[in-house]
């Protein structure tokens, strides 16, 4: 494998929301000469919407992403329609940032309003899933804004998102674009399916259908201390990044490469320059 | 869905692995009426094969697997081989406890001496694990007892075991008895598998070929705070199992329950009599 373009990395902002506000974050992809960017919407609320857009286009970076629309399950009407809403406002934020996708974290098991679980029924989710999909597809196809949908690594199923391999994700797609209408596709983490046998031909297959809209990387480290902030930096767990990489490239895939890395007790307590710095080199020597 | 039958609970021994040796858990599951029971190997090596058979007969337990066999990815000729004999004797050892299968958990990516992991190569360490269970499979035939391949939840494919779908699982199978014969099949654990949505498929496809071997329950807790260590006890948490234990049913399987939960903080720290009396009541009430 060929090493990767240093031009196509990316920078999910999760990876140093610790240190940084979004505004610092943005001057320090430009210092570091990154030339993407994925913001999550909290940040960007923080921020400010329209002065967010203006400094990244100052910068001159893409949006690789609008981190995260989704959530669609609901245990009552009243919360998948407040879900669906939220949604909406979720594509037209990522309009006006010149997203190149929204990405979707679908949700897992309905949750009452304590936030606490409140069914076991994971087909009903996973049906409440495709319809909230179904449901803003046509907003977002009206405002021009692609969506993907992430799969998640099945230790979030009940709690995070009921979508749990790129298979799924895929068939998705197809049921709701049967057509092979655009606007719906995925985005590729490879923390969330590295472990997957069936990787490979879901690549494959998203690419045939022209779906791979975003490429996630950060590694898997052994032993993993923490299901939700314990990731990391590329080359230092297990994952095969160049092997993906070359799965995405030959599926069709020339989109950048986003670093998104939750360390609580690592990588978030590091000088964030140094982060960026350790990402633009481990992206080239490491995956 | 009926309640379960109480009769067919059997105990996994790692449940109360950390108050009682297992001559007192054997004794525990005879006072309590659980009538099955699967223990682990270094339990059964630190009270002796003999004399833990002959308390097991004595108690009138069924033996509803042993744990386990498998670990069968190395980095070396020697490593694969050592693997190989050490998976020998505990098909020995599964028979004279007249257990009804030795439970695999695979392996994951190859390991060095100092246990680390030595290899990123997930398709290779697949191509070694089906290589071994195919090399255990004469010794075992020949001695009459069934292997289990265990897949594990997919947070455990790199240090533990790279067969992580039921899916996997069947593949395993049916390419290393192309022609459905005996003495392979497959171990349902509801933690490990819950989540997929082509579990039902998979039980489905299991049980038509007659390799529906072991059915392990407990339960996924929302949230879950170590990877390892906090599974839940059946009912606490958000596994559908009812629902499981109709497909199961459906595809024809009637061997027993075997609950098996490893549990740092909650179970492993209660009275072990408590535990098993929750076992029983958890198992007719939420399983």
């Amino acid at each position: 494998m060929a090493a990767p373009d240093p031009g196509l990395l990316s920078l999910n902002t999760a990876t140093v929301r610790a240190q940084w506000t979004l505004p610092e974050i943005i001057a320090g992809c430009a210092r570091h000469g990154i030339r993407g960017i994925s913001p999550w919407r909290d940040q960007v609320a923080a921020a400010g919407l329209a002065d967010t857009a203006k400094r990244i286009r100052d910068a001159g970076l893409a949006v690789t992403g609008l981190c995260r629309g989704g959530m669609f399950s609901a245990t009552d009407r009243e919360g998948r329609r407040a879900a669906l809403d939220d949604n909406r406002r979720a594509v037209d934020e990522a309009c006006e940032l010149g997203a190149r996708c929204l990405v979707l974290v679908v949700g897992g098991l309905p949750k009452d309003r304590g936030g606490r679980v409140a069914s076991k029924d994971l087909i009903g989710a996973r049906e409440m899933v495709r319809d909230g999909i179904g449901e803003l597809l046509e907003h977002a196809r009206s405002a021009g804004m692609p969506l993907a949908v992430e799969p998640l690594h099945p230790m979030y199923a009940a709690d995070r998102a009921c979508v749990n391999t790129l298979a799924h994700a895929n068939a998705l797609c197809d049921e709701l674009c049967p057509k092979g209408e655009d606007g719906l596709g995925v985005a590729v983490d490879v923390y969330h399916v590295w472990w997957d046998p069936e990787l490979k031909a879901g690549i494959e297959r998203a690419g045939a259908a022209n779906r791979l809209f975003a490429y996630h990387i950060c590694d898997w480290l052994v032993p993993t201390t923490d299901l939700l902030n314990d990731r990391g930096m590329m080359g230092d767990g297990v994952i095969d990044l160049p092997l993906i990489r070359s799965w995405m490239e030959a599926a069709g895939y020339r989109g950048m490469h986003e670093v998104e890395i939750f360390s609580k007790n690592d990588w978030w307590k590091r000088d964030p320059d140094d982060v960026l710095t350790t990402c633009r080199h481990r992206h080239v020597e490491r995956s």
